[in-house]
Parts: C-alpha cells; structure tokens; sequence
C-alpha cells in the first residue's frame, strides 16, 4: 500500500488531564524530498508511549516537548522507499524516532537498520527495543538479581516490566508482579509463570498484599510507576536492597507526596537506588538486541503486543493508554508488511 | 590512675528535644570481675556521638534503644586489665563499644586490638574508626570520584566529612564543603585547602551560594545532614552523579518534609543514591586502618579532635554536640595514659 499524499497526526492543542480526540488533528501534505544524503522512509510501525504524555506539556522534563500544530514524533520502524543516502539502500529497514506520518525524510543520523530476520520488525520499538532494552539494563546494570532472591516489578504487564519479570525469572530469582485487574494478573501468573502477582485494583492495602507474595522481603525493586505503589514496595526491602528507578508513570499527570521518601531508607537498609535512562547504554544496544532475540527464537521469552492498524487511530490508540485496559506493547500498524 | 569503685553514666530519662543535664546521672558500682573466657577493659576514650541521641528513644530504628536506669554504651578504646581470655592479654589496647563506666567486662567476641604504633589510640574512635571508615567506605565505594569531578560534602566539619572531603582532594577532585560558622568554614578552607566552603548560616539562599561554588554542577555528593541542604545539593547534581547517603543528622530530631526526594530526579540524571552503613564493610576494616593511618603518617590527612577529661563531663560533652560550637571527633578521656 503506497500513498500519493502525506498524511500526519499533529497536536492540536496541549491537553487538560487525560488526551482527548480533540487534541490531535489528521492533516495532509505534499510527501517530502529527500536531498542528497538523505533517505526517504515510509513508516510501517509507530510506538505508543505513555511519555509522550509528558512531552504534550510546555517542555520542562529533560525531554523535548512537542510543538503545537507541528507532527507528534515517536519511535518507529520503518522501509526505505527512495536514497539518496550512501549508506542506506532502498528495502532497508530502519529504526528511528520519526513524525507521525506516513513518509519522513532523514539524514540517517540517528537511523539505526533492523534485521527482520534477528526479530520481528514490530518487536524493535517493543522487546528489543527501547522498552525491553529498559528492563535488560535496568535489571542486568542496576538490580542485579541472584538467585533465589526476591524480585518485584512494579507496572509488570507494561512492555517494560513483561520483559523484566521474565528476565529475572531467567535469573531463577521469585518474581512477583504488580498489576492492575484481573486480565493483567492471570496473565502474569499463568502465561509467564510469575510466583506470585499483587492486584493493585483488589486490594486496599496494598502494603500488606505485598507482604503476603514476599515472606522473605524484597532485595531488587524494579520501579516503573512511583508513587503509592512504589511506598508499598520500600516498606519491604531487604538489607543491600537494590531499587531501579526506571519509570515513574503515576507520577507524571499527578504528581504526589506519596511519590516521595526519605533517604534514610537507605542508610537503614544499605540500599541502592539508581535512575537511568536508556540511552545510558545506547553503546550496548547490540548486546541487548541479540541476546533478547536469542531468547525469543528459543520461546524463553514471550511479549505481547496490541497492534492498530491506521495512522488516522493512532491518536485514540493513545487515549486508551490511560485507561489501563489494555496491555502489552501498544502500536500502530500503517501499512501491510506482507 | 586508677578506682577502687566503678562509675558510670546512666540514662535518668529520655530527653525530650535537645538533651539536658537532668537527664543523665553518675552513679557508683563495684568494679566487675571477669569470669573465666572475659577479660577487665578499663576505658581510657570514649566516642561522643550524635547517633546516640536516636538511642535515647524508645527503640523504633535500625539501632537498639538505650535503658533508662542503665548506663549509656558506646564507642570506646581501652586497655586490658585483668584478662582470662585466651586472646587478649594485660595491657593490650581494645576497641569496642562499652558501656560509659570505667570498668567494664568483655567476653572479647566484638573487642578489636588496636595498636598505638599503627595510629594514636584516639584516632580509633576518629579518623581510622567508625567516621574514618564512612568517610574512605562511602567515597571509595558508592561516590567513586574521579580526578577533576566535584565532590560536594555536607557537614564538612564533622569527624566523617572532614575526612571525606582531604579524601576527596587526594582524587584530584573540586571539593566544595558545606558547614555553619566562620570558625569551621576557615578551617576547611585554609587548613584543609578545600575549593570552595559554603557556610550555610551566612545565605538566605543555599542553592544559589553553592550553585556559584559549583560552576560546573556536582558529581559527588556526599550526604552527613539530610533536609534543606541536600534538596540544594540535588538540585544541582550532573548527569551519572552519585548521591552517598551517610548521615541525616538534620532528620535525627526535626524530620521534615524538605528531608524528602522525588526519585524521579533519578532517572532525569541517570543518577545513583546509595545509603550504607559502616558494618557492612568490617571486613575490609583493616584495609581503612592502615590506609588512613599511613595518611595521617605522611602529613597528608588532618585530623580534629575535642578532648574533655573526666567520665563525669561526658554528659556535657554530649549536649554540647547540638549547640554546633564545636567540632572535629568529640571525645572524652578518662585517664592519662601517659
């Protein structure tokens, strides 16, 4: 499928609270040239990411804010369709954060080619890629985990967390997730085999569940969402704890006081807290990519991806991220590969 | 010198806010005699220590509370006695923590023999004692400064931070302290050559006096304090920085809510904050002692210590330590040993 006009998705306005279909605008254009030294790409898969929420606002994060009227951008994985680039041939498949859009122009710079052939083209923006590289790091670089020790995840049906529980469990560590609704947790439990999954939607004290799934306590804490949930964690850790700070979800249209604590948690527990962003081990990323692709081809690690198809959907594909509904890796499929 | 009686400091009641003489009582006992596999210590130092205050609660944290009616324990360094231990003979020099009396009986299992000839039988309880070893622990193993990397120290002229900071030149680092009075700031300045000393009682405004002490942001920071002070120290933590979590002795009777952090910050500076405590290196005790007491040796690392003689004098030694007046290792001497 080829299109003779561009289309784009483009921020409206920058949302009140939660996205609405109002904020976003489907607008049309002339498909871009590419120059010399630049490639034209035709986007096959975009990601579809709660941060982006984050980059709706004025910019004040350590990420870049959108512009209103200018093109949401977004990790995506796309075919080069026309080169004048020497390093790219026409058929290549890229990744690259890229304009919501059907064609990009890029200087190649930032593209990174994928190989259908070492994963599935969609799993590059999911579980060997930017999210499963976040729980390889995070758990490898950070956590730690040994043997035998107890590892929870916060947020674990999101991409990030799916693959960190599976991973730790790959370290024959007992791995309890935190999720929210029944789906989430029969998944976590039956499908990936986790010891035990907390139901945050089921429980008013969260703290207590939690103690409950971890009688010996909790010595590697992998953090995606912050907040209440997070507090019920800390109250658990094991001395040399190791806490990953590698989301804060909960915090980032609301943020609270109970997103917060004092480090003298730290000192009472000799613990370890660590933030990171992925980029810190971009140098890695082979590494990572063929090691998460290992595992995939050998069934040792299973992701879930929840694929849209259309650009002109992909605006409420990012509305419904803040219902909690669905899970796994959300994406939007704009042309048929096969 | 010697007593025919023991003496000692018991705890009369738990202080309310800041410690008062009425609090503590000096009181007369028979001298103990050791039974067989114990030997006689008689105290010739004892530490005087801000930590202790927490003791003097009702237990609640991570160390055992103090016994009203029973006589406080603490840091200490004396010399063998009597001995019918198979180990420890008469006139060796013992490290351990003793109850603040004269004469004290020890079955050996937690004394240490210190040797004079290594260091000055004082600085066990100082600069190659417990806050030495924070001092060379924390720094060496979660600060990990690298030469021409900014190492920030709150509580500068405390027994740790005063060591941490000569610690932290020897890196080859910037090293900016943080203290309160003029006294200490000159010290830190002009006897220990520190790059820059921001004396917190002087400014209205801490993160903008130590932003200009900090022209290219901080690498390091080394924690004794907790509350405002580090909110103004994270505020200007670098990309990688590492955040040492030794003390909060700012938190020790006000916990406050400035005492608090958003881990997200974390994640914004790919940053670490590790807290420990010093028993979690007693292996490695040794490797402290002869590497700060080599130190020392040479002229490269200074020490300070306030000595006050008399085991009745300890309990005003101890409420002197929250007027903040003095400072360098408070100690208490309670025999000539010379």
């Amino acid at each position: 499928m080829t299109h003779n006009r561009n289309q784009m998705v483009t921020l409206a306005r920058r949302p009140q609270g939660k996205p609405k279909r109002e904020d976003f605008l489907l607008v049309e254009a002339e498909i871009p040239k590419p120059a010399d030294g630049e490639m034209l790409i035709q986007t096959l898969y975009l990601s579809v990411d709660p941060g982006m929420r984050g980059m709706m606002e004025a910019p004040k994060s350590y990420s870049p804010g959108f512009k209103v009227g200018q093109p949401l951008t977004g990790r995506s994985v796309g075919r080069v369709v026309v080169s004048r680039h020497a390093d790219f041939a026409v058929g290549d498949f890229v990744y690259e954060r890229l304009p919501w859009q059907h064609y990009s122009v890029s200087d190649g710079r930032k593209a990174k080619k994928v190989d259908p052939n070492v994963a599935p083209l969609s799993t590059y923006l999911g579980v060997v890629g930017v999210p499963g590289f976040c729980a390889y790091f995070g758990l490898k670089e950070i956590g730690k985990p040994r043997a035998g020790e107890t590892v929870v995840v916060s947020g674990a049906s999101g991409a990030v967390g799916m693959t960190a529980v599976q991973l730790a469990k790959l370290e024959s560590c007992r791995v309890v997730g935190i999720a929210g609704g029944a789906e989430k947790v029969a998944y976590l439990r039956d499908e990936l085999g986790l010891d035990a999954v907390v139901n945050y939607h089921a429980t008013d004290d969260l703290r207590t569940a939690l103690g409950q799934a971890c009688p010996d306590g909790i010595d590697v804490y992998f953090d995606n969402v912050g907040g209440d949930i997070t507090q019920a964690a800390l109250s658990l850790i094991n001395h040399h704890a190791r806490i990953v700070i590698c989301g804060q979800t909960s915090q980032y249209n609301h943020p609270s006081e109970s997103g917060k604590f004092a480090p003298e948690l730290l000192i009472q527990k000799s613990a370890l807290m660590q933030g990171f962003v992925v980029y810190d081990y971009e140098d890695r990323n082979d590494e990572a990519v063929a090691r998460l692709g290992q595992l995939i081809k050998e069934g040792r690690l299973q992701h879930r991806e929840n694929i849209i198809e259309g650009l002109e959907n992909a605006p409420q594909a990012f509305i419904d991220l803040f219902d909690g509904k669905s899970f796994g890796k959300q994406l939007v499929q704009l042309v048929q590969t096969t």
